[in-house]
């Protein structure tokens, strides 16, 4: 458990300070667009073709705004003011693709910028903004047929009260009404909680698109909220697992398997989880061998050959991060589990760091994986 | 039309006046808890047994921050700073009962309050607090049976997209697979979305807690955009409703039906719609009288016994609306509709205005009488 703590704690740290692509471009590309994230009809913030993030907010009477997407440990991009009392200011350098959180500091408060939807990460509604990817056709919305997102509120005795779940049922679900799907447990992140996957990891378009080309066997997938702001930041390990084991595998899973298509049983149940979710995974797994046959750890730290010595129906190790994380570390942990003769495998996002595009990219590599033999 | 569009202005010209509770309450009852929509942790807002709110912002360096939550017309609450920067203010009366969007101006810029958790209305993410109602019984989360809210993603080629809409089914959907139930498509009002419904409006609980008290036979919500926004406030005489009814009426009903277990004919469809919503409902059924056999206006305007005389099968008129907005005209046109022999019902939700809790309170009274013939 501890090594498992040591290694996201490095994660972390790693991923604060290179959140911006390695460039040594100088001049800005002129081609800024709204960002793809901005709340309907808002023009700010904006982004250029070389990754370059725009803000613009008004406060005309403001002593200061700052915006906390900067390069690692400089204090984020300062914005400055016009003549007519509006904020505007370009980030230092271009930043890595796809998904950052964000907020801003006015006259040293934090607050969220009213151009931007809100995501739930860093234990409070964030600000979002999405800088274009290459390969961002792979979670884009697009003319195939869409599963559901389903909130479920699944009775928990053990916390006394109805639970949120959301519930990614693949386009097909209920048309056969005899058709059973096997089914991938995924968890978010330290701060986030259970809309994190649909919101920021857009796992359901993932998923339509992979099925509409036909590249997996439809599952549903199961995302529920991890309990990991229990601990604040920094206090991981004094994180307990217990209270989340239990809902997860004594109250959820029963009640997916009650009121879900589902095959009910090892073979046909995976267990994921990214950054503290990873840390989950690995710890239910190894404390219930006996519910899951498919472990992915995404940038959430790495198996031994033995902590999974006994596991007699195991039948995927996957583990993945950034190239900006520490992928040397999942990259080596892969190799030995393999000479031990288990079925890994690992994957490295390019050019990302600890964030949500190289989770999207895992998923997109770990679900061709899943339920497949 | 033109008649609907001034109702509405009336409503909604009174509900930003009377907004606040008429007492005579002097002493502030020093019972301040946090709302129930704050995020997660969260201390403030704070709300007291007799609906005054408390606001607490940290921003040591802001000039001027104002709550947009006041008596009508005067210019919401200010803040004062106190020694440590931190500001904080209490309205100058009790706050109606039920939910009330609100934002921050800091400083001459517009923000959500860090504390609140955040609903779409008035074309942006709005900050919302909770003033606790004598009767919220009825949408709380209980322990009991609950439906899912499936978010769905329908093909529109008439906008060229896939389209969200949030269908919410009832606990017992799917058990029985040969099953099939009625539908009501429930709509939000201008600057409102698809998820107002369920977010504000709780249409899940109150419909999880009618089906578990046997008052309701169970039947599906669907909710989706209006498209509501295409117009700006103060110019709604210039919405065109057409972009709307093809999206509904030829696209998304047709794919609930192919899609969940429907009885799909007119006696087994409603349609309502709260403010610019019941203009949509109001415009669409007397365009379309073969469509829908329900009808319901919430604080939405009304009907004529002239306007449905050719309505084949119109089994309910349903008007409703706040006792602080227009109640006398929603009464008088429920007489007229059935001196002319029609099945109409009134109700009007005491001591609130053009706000959710009417609308709630409104789907309280609608669903028992939806399906029940």
């Amino acid at each position: 458990m501890k090594q498992i703590l040591l290694t996201i704690a490095i994660f972390l740290t790693i991923s604060g300070t290179l959140c911006f692509a390695q460039t040594n471009q100088t001049e800005i590309k002129e081609d800024f667009k709204p960002s793809t994230y901005n709340q309907p009809g808002k023009e700010y913030p904006q982004v250029n073709s070389q990754g370059y993030a725009r803000f613009r907010v008004e406060a005309p009477d403001a002593k200061s705004i700052n915006v906390s997407l900067g390069l690692g440990g400089r204090g984020g991009t300062d914005l400055t003011k016009d003549k007519d009392g509006v904020w505007t200011g370009t980030t230092e350098g271009p930043m890595d693709e796809g998904f950052h959180y964000y907020h801003l500091t006015i006259d040293g408060g934090v607050f969220n910028d009213p151009g931007a939807l809100n995501f739930y990460g860093s234990t409070r509604w964030e600000s979002g903004i999405e800088i274009p990817a290459h390969d961002q056709d792979f979670y884009a919305l697009k003319d195939v047929p869409h599963g559901n997102v389903q909130q479920i509120l699944f009775p928990s005795p053990s916390t006394s009260t109805s639970r949120r779940a959301f519930v990614y049922t693949p386009p097909t679900y209920g048309k056969d009404k005899k058709k059973k799907y096997p089914v991938l447990y995924l968890q978010h992140g330290w701060g986030e909680d259970e809309t994190a996957w649909s919101n920021q990891g857009h796992a359901n378009l993932i998923m339509d698109n992979l099925i509409a080309e036909g590249k997996i066997e439809p599952f549903l997938i199961v995302m529920t909220y991890g309990m990991t702001n229990e601990v604040r930041w920094g206090h991981m390990n004094e994180f307990k697992i217990e209270n989340f084991q239990t809902v997860l595998v004594d109250e959820l899973i029963p009640y997916v398997d009650a009121n879900f298509s589902t095959i009910a049983d090892q073979s046909h149940r995976a267990m994921a989880g990214l950054s503290m979710g990873g840390m989950e995974t690995k710890t239910i797994t190894l404390n219930k061998p006996e519910v899951f046959s498919y472990y992915a750890l995404l940038s959430g730290g790495t198996y031994s050959p033995d902590d999974v010595k006994d596991h007699s129906n195991l039948k995927l190790i996957f583990l993945s991060c950034g190239s900006k994380e520490r992928p040397d570390g999942v990259k080596n942990a892969v190799v030995t589990l393999k000479d031990a003769g288990l079925n890994a495998v690992s994957y490295i996002s390019e050019g990302t760091a600890h964030e949500f595009l190289t989770w999207r990219r895992s998923l997109l590599e770990l679900a061709p994986l899943l339920f497949n033999d």
